[in-house]
């Protein structure tokens, strides 16, 4: 009488790859490990009082609706809130165009939930953010990819691509999780003269915008397509970009407070589809998040998260530099102007998984890139976060991982 | 240069019913209704004072972990707490048993997610709860529904349902939602022997079980399955149930904290489900939660909420006897034991949608009862709830309900 439930998991788990992943990343959790893996905001920077005191205030005030149920859409002032820094981006909304999600990763489920039938093809990046294909996977999406350079989407290869009538886009165009790579407004522009031509919406994942250490602000695609449709004045926001912003980054992750852009109809859809998925998100961390934000607080505070971040980012861009100093040996990276993130490639032939062993044992650990491309057909990348690192822990890892890959190139110096 | 959107989303959102109940619960939103249409729990209850304080002591001593991404499992301590309350009432289990869910209506998505392949039958009482509808549907999964009387499932009707094949039953035992009623022991019994011999598994809903107003507890299902099994010790927890819980009753559905008991293999799936839907819990919420319910606290605040509630019940059932006073009318109510909702019915060939729109113009509200049946057959039930409401506004909203109903059925004593 023992029931086994193997058999009677659904179809679309049998392509949940997250395990292989998970045991991998088991590795780099050790206690005395200097991780690069995570993409995990530095804790030192979280602003603990500023959240203390707005909880104090939420409960002391308005405790019974801070605890009781609320609407699917999200708490209004802090939808408004939303609105409010939008604009400031170019991004003009109304409240109705806004949804709040718990977490980025929720609207990629809800977005799948609400657009993708089985063997729908999603256009993406190629390498992109685990997470989307983790999401758009359960429903039974394939992909279709195209590659990146240094400028982000390779245009010249994304008609092609549109032509075989993928569902939607989904890119990233601000320091891309996980290259760190940025789309130039060039670029930006052909997209959306693309997407208009072949009729493929966009979904923008811009969890990252605000943190730019260098260079000037780019447009967001939203912004591009809203003023080529002359849609950009209040009330009228249709369009064919879904923009994905969070507060993940710049206030904190643990309160999973992300919102979703888009046209009233997909609002309307998207809030059915989290009715059934979740009711709403946490009334009590709505309201916090609204209450920390409202006095324009977040603004100032990403002032000093840029700060730190851009710092961090130039150190360990120093210290790979230092580590590997000689440029024969193949070892690239790119050079992000902000986000969480960088990205190493080895030579063809190297398989970053192997790396993470060797590397594990010297007590240093990353993300291998296989797992960022939805073909899982390349091998010789990795992520490097530095946003959760001191600059100690940087230098340190860094040298550590130059040694490990250092000897690696050599022991293997034909591995193609 | 407009996108029109309708054409594009997904086949499986043609079948989300919400919008047709949205807008006739917009009509119950009216500020000066005496409204009986929500399952909100009575914010006069909620422990603002010590929520308050778990707040502040979470952030003050662990306020980066609190505000950084935790694990999908969950926050250990509280599953640690919640093993311990599940002990208490006959479900041993240990941590890897239990998943943290963003209410249970996330449980009932996630379990769509990894269980139903499209066209799967999922067995249900008729009527059922109309969220755990909305998140099977979009896994496109069919009903076939099994009748109620007031000793809950009509056992002898569910052979020849399960003959036919479902993937799962789902079960709400105690208190169901929307009728209130309770299944007894030896259904509860007789649904094991039945699981088991046709080799069905159950999802057993039980967000109400602690809110009993009189009689004695019963044995939830997933202890009558693990003592048939033997497999009733800790780390050993296999069994054919799937057991939802939740705080949202107990201590405030704002928080949307929840719980899945079930067996490791379907956790672990479940898990994988969770981080590409929403990654994780709220670790604010989590580990407010388990600050507010470590030192026994919800236990004892449960004893208040029974009291209240069981007053309000009591208070109900005696204006429905003095609103209806002659039973040739043909209306009835179920006398639920414990839980939020009372189900009234009125004879055959009513509709109490057509009711509910003389009702609001009354300033009385209630939930049409079609909506809780999945083939929206059975049109003449309304579920009325008792918990969000003072004994005055019971008083006045039944006398004024008993004048609405009283006249159309005068109006039409024929209407069949």
């Amino acid at each position: 009488m023992t029931t086994r439930w193997d058999h009677r998991f659904a179809q679309r788990t049998q392509r949940m790859t997250s395990s292989a992943i998970r045991e991998l990343l088991k590795l780099t959790a050790q206690p005395d490990i200097i991780s690069f893996a995570g993409g995990l905001p530095g804790p030192a920077l979280f602003p603990i009082e500023e959240v203390r005191e707005a909880a104090d205030t939420v409960l002391q005030q308005h405790g019974r609706k801070a605890l009781q149920y609320s609407t699917t859409e999200g708490y209004p002032p802090l939808r408004e809130m939303i609105c409010r820094h939008m604009a400031r981006y170019g991004i003009v909304v109304d409240i109705n165009n806004i949804l709040i999600t718990s977490g980025s990763q929720q609207a990629l489920d809800l977005i799948g939930k609400v657009l993708i039938n089985p063997g729908d093809k999603v256009l993406t990046e190629n390498p992109t953010y685990l997470g989307a294909l983790q999401a758009f996977t359960m429903y039974t999406a394939d992909f279709l990819t195209v590659p990146m350079d240094d400028d982000g989407l390779q245009v010249d290869r994304l008609e092609v691509a549109l032509r075989s009538g993928p569902k939607f886009m989904y890119l990233l165009p601000n320091f891309q999780n996980p290259t760190g790579v940025t789309m130039s407004l060039e670029r930006r522009r052909e997209v959306i003269r693309l997407s208009d031509h072949y009729g493929i919406p966009i979904i923008e994942d811009d969890p990252y915008g605000q943190l730019r250490y260098e260079g000037d602000h780019i447009e967001p695609l939203v912004v591009i397509d809203a003023r080529a449709r002359d849609c950009h004045e209040k009330g009228q926001f249709t369009g064919s970009v879904i923009y994905l912003s969070t507060f993940s980054k710049t206030l904190a992750p643990g309160l999973r407070m992300a919102w979703v852009v888009a046209p009233e109809e997909v609002i309307r859809r998207l809030v059915q589809a989290k009715q059934g998925t979740d009711l709403q998100c946490s009334t009590f961390d709505q309201m916090v998040t609204y209450e920390v934000g409202r006095g324009g607080f977040i603004d100032r505070h990403v002032q000093r998260i840029r700060k730190v971040y851009g710092e961090q980012r130039g150190r360990m861009v120093q210290a790979l530099e230092r580590a590997f100093p000689d440029p024969s040996l193949g070892v690239r990276w790119t050079h992000p102007q902000g986000g969480l993130f960088l990205w190493l490639s080895l030579p063809e032939g190297f398989d970053t998984a192997d790396v993470l062993r060797e590397a594990v044992k010297e007590k240093v650990a990353f993300v291998p890139g296989v797992y960022f491309y939805p073909a899982g057909d390349q091998r010789n990348s990795m992520r490097v976060n530095f946003s959760n690192a001191t600059t100690e822990q940087i230098d340190e890892g860094i040298s550590r991982l130059g040694r490990v890959v250092t000897r690696l190139l050599e022991r293997q110096p034909a591995a193609v």
